[in-house]
């Protein structure tokens, strides 16, 4: 009989989440129903909300313990009894930590092969798209200002920080440890990166953005987001895509200092966003990344784990700050 | 020989500010000189971000021990070495707690003499311009929305929750104590008040707005911002306009749990502004204000303290939250 391996979603974190949080279950290959197509997993998207996500109510409905871990994978189809789909059609979808799926259609995605699979997954996908929107509608950088990205060296924040440098601007990273301050100067072209874990950040901001900050588009919230706060210019403008600082622990800390003083005096603007809010819009965002791509003036990094046995590992490692780019699992 | 009596900002206050952070001056009666004129006082008006310009720089520079007290005033014209300003001009400018200031000519406004004296320097002046474009160009309220408004029965408070009945929205406000929750039902028409110094303020919040929060204008701060981040609905807008909870101490708290958590996962929308900023809309507002009072929609409510020599216990007596409306004293 053939087996379908699944993470479940076992324990609550009490804090940092972990391989404990998980437990490996060998379940029946499931059978789709009509509307239904059988996807087998080829790539799984590891994303910092997963933690969120366990933690209460988000811009989804909280997880349970019991549930199939969430996530975002992509695979190809076996089987469908879904019109509009055929066996070897590739398809993305939220369709959590398995190695099969039987997915309403209505949730999938088809994909053109052209495009790399990690691609489709990342800089293509809910990534890029985030960078994107985040960045470009929220942030609205114009050219010649000074952009702050935190999580920098991150999934999200790496696009979103070459994003700014496309727009024109001067864009400074934050990021934990000298290798990755290198990689994101030398190898995504940004002006300058600070080690959050080892610099002073009032002062290294100082030094790396001397004409204050206009755009701050924030992966982390704490201390870079309070830092920010008091290093930005008047009518300056914070997008809020997400608060990893916060996310891996029951206990989140209270906001930055400075809210909502500098927010009236400075007329600062902070805005959360998810990006299926921009989804009207998608096309133009897909085609603007795939541009950037082909011409070159974006790179996607990757950072592939292989083997569904590491899907927990490989989270934690997240939160540890070990990954370069957007983080995924070879099924 | 002619005498000049002003309020110096003596001492800073380390925590909450009162008399003794004043002296009282006799100085010599003032000469205009080119560009200026002589005004006596006649009305002063007493601001929540008095306390702010003691403490650092804000949206003006610092105020330093010496300086005469800055605050709005109004006043009749004496003499005038300025063109288009005569003896007996009714005119307003920020030139302080004294009774007659020889100032420049193009900081002042003149102003025609058929409104109320405490309207031109409250309702119709910097305080319902703040309200004004406060509530509808930053926090943007819909017809049918519910809005929330801290320090209601403040100045700007008290106007703010007004304009957005005449928006046609559910409009709840926080105040200190049970009479005054009373007056802004009773007499200011909101559809709900609350005592955030005895209630509970979540479930307070959620028995008076049972459709959640759509816009909050926070002129506090502190607990009642968190409260409202809580109970806010996705796309909510936070108008950012004061911070009084913080301004009359050395030592402000950090920020609200939930910043930038709530921000990202409900989408919200938290924006500071300054009054200025829309001056170049300032008629628009002046006249909608002027025609609300006028047909009775709009309350101008003020307390007018008399007595030149009880400007800073009026000031103290403001943070003590004492007064109902526009707070200002008669000179």
């Amino acid at each position: 009989m053939a087996v379908n391996k699944q993470w479940i979603y076992a324990r609550k974190p009490a804090a940092e989440v972990g391989p404990d949080n998980f437990d490996l279950r060998e379940s029946a290959m499931p059978e789709p129903k009509a509307g239904e197509v059988l996807v087998r997993t080829t790539l799984l998207s590891l994303d910092p909300a997963s933690r969120a996500w366990m933690q209460g109510a988000t811009y989804r409905s909280q997880l349970n313990p019991g549930d199939v871990m969430a996530g975002w994978g992509l695979g190809e189809v076996v089987s469908s009894c879904a019109k509009g789909f055929e066996p070897g059609d590739l398809v993305s979808g939220e369709y959590g930590w398995q190695q099969y799926a039987a997915f309403p259609a209505r949730g999938l995605t088809r994909h053109d092969k052209k495009h790399k699979p990690e691609h489709i997954l990342g800089v293509l996908g809910i990534t890029g798209l985030t960078a994107y929107f985040g960045m470009l509608d929220v942030g609205r950088p114009r050219p010649g200002e000074t952009v702050l990205v935190s999580g920098a060296a991150g999934a999200v924040g790496s696009i979103a920080g070459q994003i700014a440098k496309i727009s024109g601007c001067h864009v400074t990273g934050t990021t934990r440890g000298k290798d990755k301050c290198k990689w994101l100067v030398e190898e995504l072209g940004f002006d300058a990166a600070i080690d959050y874990t080892a610099e002073n950040l009032d002062k290294a901001l100082k030094d790396a953005c001397p004409n204050g900050l206009d755009v701050y588009f924030d992966n982390t919230g704490g201390d870079v987001l309070a830092a920010a706060l008091r290093r930005m210019n008047v009518f300056g403008r914070v997008s809020c895509c997400g608060a990893i600082s916060q996310y891996n622990t029951s206990k989140p800390e209270p906001g930055p200092f400075g809210v909502p003083g500098f927010i009236v005096t400075k007329r600062i603007r902070m805005e959360g966003f998810v990006v299926m809010d921009f989804y009207n819009r998608k096309a133009q965002a897909e085609a603007a990344l795939a541009r950037w791509l082909d011409e070159g003036k974006l790179k996607a990094p990757v950072d592939v784990v292989d083997g569904f046995e590491r899907m927990p590992s490989a989270l934690a490692g997240m939160f540890a700050g070990k990954n370069k780019g957007k983080l995924m699992v070879r099924v």
